[in-house]
């Protein structure tokens, strides 16, 4: 069976990466199982055979792979006879911009409003290590970080303009079905909704209702997976 | 043969319309010949026919599609045996996004950014209407518009960053080569071309890169357009 490391929380239970959950949902899109091991910041030396010390770090045999989009693309050629992850070559190319958006708009705003709450969701083993590399990160303690959040959530809302026309049009990023794009979408989401209860989104938002229908994909698997409500 | 009704300035060859440029560009890659024919904004009646008021109109014999967009998607189904423009149903889905984050991010900052000089190119007959329905929009004189322009473009680099690492990764949007995204892009940096010397882009930016490839498709297509020097 497949295995994949993924970060956890204090509890065992409490599944917080963005990148790990992009390819949990890619994982269940595929049908493939795989068993999860739950992981720490500081637990370099469990994947020091990755050559590398972050997760999501997928062990399928005896081969292994790093990096969530180099995982997706391993399980599109590995496992051809499963539903695709991108519809085809140009739809993985198309696939990139959204998952440099993620990174490079929505990511930023996301861990400006939440970093106080993953802190505080860490294992106590990596309490020192997390607010250390992100102190140095923003120049500035976690909890000055977060305290503009409310007036932050207003821009970050305004700058999920693309993303909320494309779901007025469509169901999903994908089209009338999810696919890697959503998923990359969905796990910043999810990385909020894991550790923390502010409120990202408004009821009647075009991207409330999507998030809603990708929480409850694959029984549920990102909506009852521990967390806050949303 | 096809007919498309295409923005000009006071220059009959001066073509700026972003969204015209989008279908020249598809056009293009599918192999199909049109005929444009040059319409000013204030032209409704030539047009009336389509039960609107805006370009891109394509006449394909005794049909008419208006709306860049449903062009694309009336080329995709009319010729199909032609290049496809989007990859597939996935690709076609996907391409939504980079279509919106032009319209929510990348357009309003070049808007902001020339349209004084878009005024300056317009057609003499044009100039009212277009004065008064852009200062309506806007809130004030044109003039008063771009005058933070030097300030802008180091804020609208910097929003181009998921466009960025993606042409990091790979030469267009589509891939090893252009699709639909492309030309949207595109559209609104040949928009700009068209009326501006306003340098919008560092010469060692991918992006930057990028647009001269585009610049150079098909014979040179839009690089060749009356425009300035990018």
């Amino acid at each position: 069976m497949l295995k994949l490391y993924d970060l956890a929380g204090a509890e065992n239970d409490r599944r917080f990466s963005p990148y790990c959950w992009r390819i949990k949902m890619a994982l269940a899109h595929k049908g493939l199982e795989v068993e999860t091991i739950p992981w720490r910041f500081t637990d370099k030396d469990v994947i020091a055979f990755s050559k590398q010390g972050r997760v999501p770090v997928l062990v399928d045999g005896d081969q292994w792979v790093n990096d969530s989009w180099a995982i997706a693309d391993y399980l599109e050629a590995t496992y051809p006879e499963t539903p695709s992850l991108f519809g085809g070559p140009s739809g993985r190319a198309l696939s990139r911009f959204h998952a440099n958006w993620v990174d490079a708009v929505m990511s930023p705003f996301l861990f400006k409003m939440v970093v106080v709450d993953i802190f505080r969701h860490v294992d106590p083993k990596d309490r020192d290590y997390f607010r250390k590399s992100r102190e140095e990160r923003f120049g500035k303690p976690l909890e000055d970080v977060v305290v503009d959040r409310d007036k932050d959530v207003v821009a970050f809302r305004e700058a999920l303009a693309p993303l909320r026309l494309t779901l007025r049009a469509q169901p999903f990023l994908g089209g009338e079905r999810p696919l890697y794009a959503d998923y990359v979408v969905l796990g910043g989401f999810q990385w909020c909704r894991c550790i923390s209860d502010f409120k990202l989104l408004e009821p009647n938002d075009p991207i409330y209702a999507w998030r809603q229908r990708m929480l409850e994909l694959f029984g549920g698997l990102a909506g009852k997976a521990k967390g806050y409500p949303v």
